[in-house]
């Protein structure tokens, strides 16, 4: 029995989302000013059941796997990128290492399937295979494999949790993983490749349909085993993708609020979403990325990222940017003054309540 | 002689941009793949003539006054209220002053205009006036008191770069300004006002109309002395908008990075821009305001901010957020490895350059 047969996601606390909306709307301030900042503060303090909450402790955790599709020549970028790029972060020199650093962030990195065998500082080792096998060819992955890489996302969420974190970020490191995130979003909403392929870290026009036709190819091969949610995860799917949809349902179970990143994430999200919907009450949007299929997916999980900065980077880089907005929005719940307490005359505050 | 003809706005340093820009595609990363926030440190690069630079010192300079366009009752929130939430902001009790505490910026308040006297800890004493007169009876102001509204804040920005401050933030105080900036984006832009008008701290459908309805009085009745930016400025504007115009003016002749908040702060923006184009150079805009006329100002000044929050509390609450991406972004491009630096095999090095 698989252990997502034990998944019970806590509904949020409605009467602390009511209570923090109610202390929110006293505030010194139009009624709903603050927007999307309100609703971050009210979305927490359901998930945290605090009325006022703070997330002090954040952490990121990056998973990294290779792909098997790269055999088809998708990108100019080699394997071997992700391994070196992986044992990169465990030394600190990459953008989410700069960011976490700037925002106070843990940053774990999991290998969950990387093509060789790496060693680096911290590095967790969880590699459930040396890659996947190329989809364009066959299914991704084994169930066994599908499902051991949901787990280990899984368990590393309830691990922060125990590990006192308050606040998570998913991130991913895996050349080709563009193509494989393109391949599950257009098996879940049946949008045609060519709507929902991108350049990745950078292809040419010709490089672009190439992508295009391996997908195409991809969805072909395996349309008769994609049968629901966890098939197409497994046929067209990687296992960044998987342990990244187990760590969003891990989240959830263990009632940490968690910030999703760009496209990749956003997929990832989404398979999660549409295996347990109750997810999504834990996940809060983070950037928007320039890949093409990424507003496709944040439609279809209802979720739109509130930073449009054009990064096409992964590693989760979106997240520690969402931290300091989320820590703003609660500092702004926690720390503004009351109406009554504002200076006030007394029919200025009949007049504008 | 106006101090406006006395204004040279330096360009920026185009071989520190250069360099910088160069600097960052060496870091490891796919070139672009951190795209606004790439963009970012270049601009601030190109403006303080530094390749690899740091904005320490932050502030935020918010310019309170009073439109006596409100005798027309276009808002249900009283006068009074302008003079008491700029009391409250000197006792630390605002959503600006959370913001500032929280990223480390100062705050200067500066009274402009507002309708009565007010004293508070700290508050800067520049008025101008007791509040504009009625724009829809005749011009709100006289050339004098426009021309020292934009002094005001022309000093302030210069007063800035004295104390060594390295990135400032510009927001506003005062009923009516969505109003006076909905007028003056109309007059520059030639939109219909039903098009640059919204709900400001909130109205009805019914208040709308009517808001719409004054604004477009205040246009006609203007319509005859309305003939550049500044006329514009002066007949249908606010002493907080004109402040705020001289506040950028001032960043640029300083060589000040300035962040641009909201609706009232583009308008003004755009205001400057139309006066010296040069002055763009050292803008960056920050949320996307819930009001219409955000969009159309935007794209006239042909900056569009990145955050998406739907806020609209004004006070420059925008500017602290963006802040932490600025600094986030500055931090990316001066800590990032180089791609030599990075865990690269010497092969894989070569194909991904």
């Amino acid at each position: 029995m698989s252990f997502l047969q034990q998944i019970t996601i806590p509904p949020l606390d409605q009467t602390a989302m009511h209570l923090a909306r109610i202390y929110n709307d006293s505030r010194l301030k139009p009624l709903g000013a603050l927007g999307k900042l309100e609703d971050l503060a009210v979305q927490i303090a359901g998930i945290t059941q605090a009325i006022m909450p703070r997330c002090p402790t954040k952490r990121m955790v990056v998973f990294a796997a290779d792909n098997g599709v790269l055999q088809e020549g998708i990108t100019p970028v080699p394997q071997a990128f992700t391994a070196s790029q992986t044992v990169s972060m465990t030394r600190g020199l990459c953008g989410i290492n700069v960011l976490c650093r700037h925002t106070g962030a843990e940053l774990q990195v999991v290998d969950v399937g990387v093509a060789q065998d790496i060693q680096g500082e911290g590095l967790i080792h969880r590699k459930i295979a040396y890659g996947t096998r190329n989809m364009a060819q066959g299914p991704a992955m084994e169930e066994e494999e599908l499902l051991a890489a949901m787990k280990v996302g899984y368990d590393m969420a309830l691990q922060a949790q125990k590990d006192g974190i308050t606040l998570l970020g998913v991130g991913e490191m895996g050349i080709g993983n563009t193509s494989t995130s393109s391949a599950v979003l257009a098996a879940f909403t049946g949008e045609d490749p060519e709507r929902v392929t991108g350049r990745g870290a950078g292809i040419d026009d010709e490089g672009l349909a190439k992508k295009v036709a391996v997908i195409r190819r991809a969805l072909e091969v395996n349309a008769a085993a994609m049968t629901d949610t966890l098939s197409i995860l497994r046929c067209v799917g990687g296992l960044d993708i998987a342990a990244m949809t187990g760590c969003y349902i891990g989240s959830a179970q263990a009632g940490l609020p968690v910030v999703v990143d760009g496209f990749i994430a956003i997929v990832a999200a989404l398979a999660a979403f549409r295996l347990f919907p109750e997810v999504r009450d834990y996940m809060i949007p983070s950037h928007v990325s320039q890949e093409p299929g990424y507003a496709l997916a944040a439609e279809a999980l209802g979720l739109m990222g509130p930073l449009n900065l054009d990064m096409r980077l992964g590693e989760g880089s979106g997240c520690p940017l969402m931290f300091q907005i989320i820590d703003s929005a609660l500092a702004l719940h926690a720390e503004m003054a009351s109406l009554e307490e504002g200076s006030l005359q007394e029919d200025v505050l009949v007049d504008i309540r």
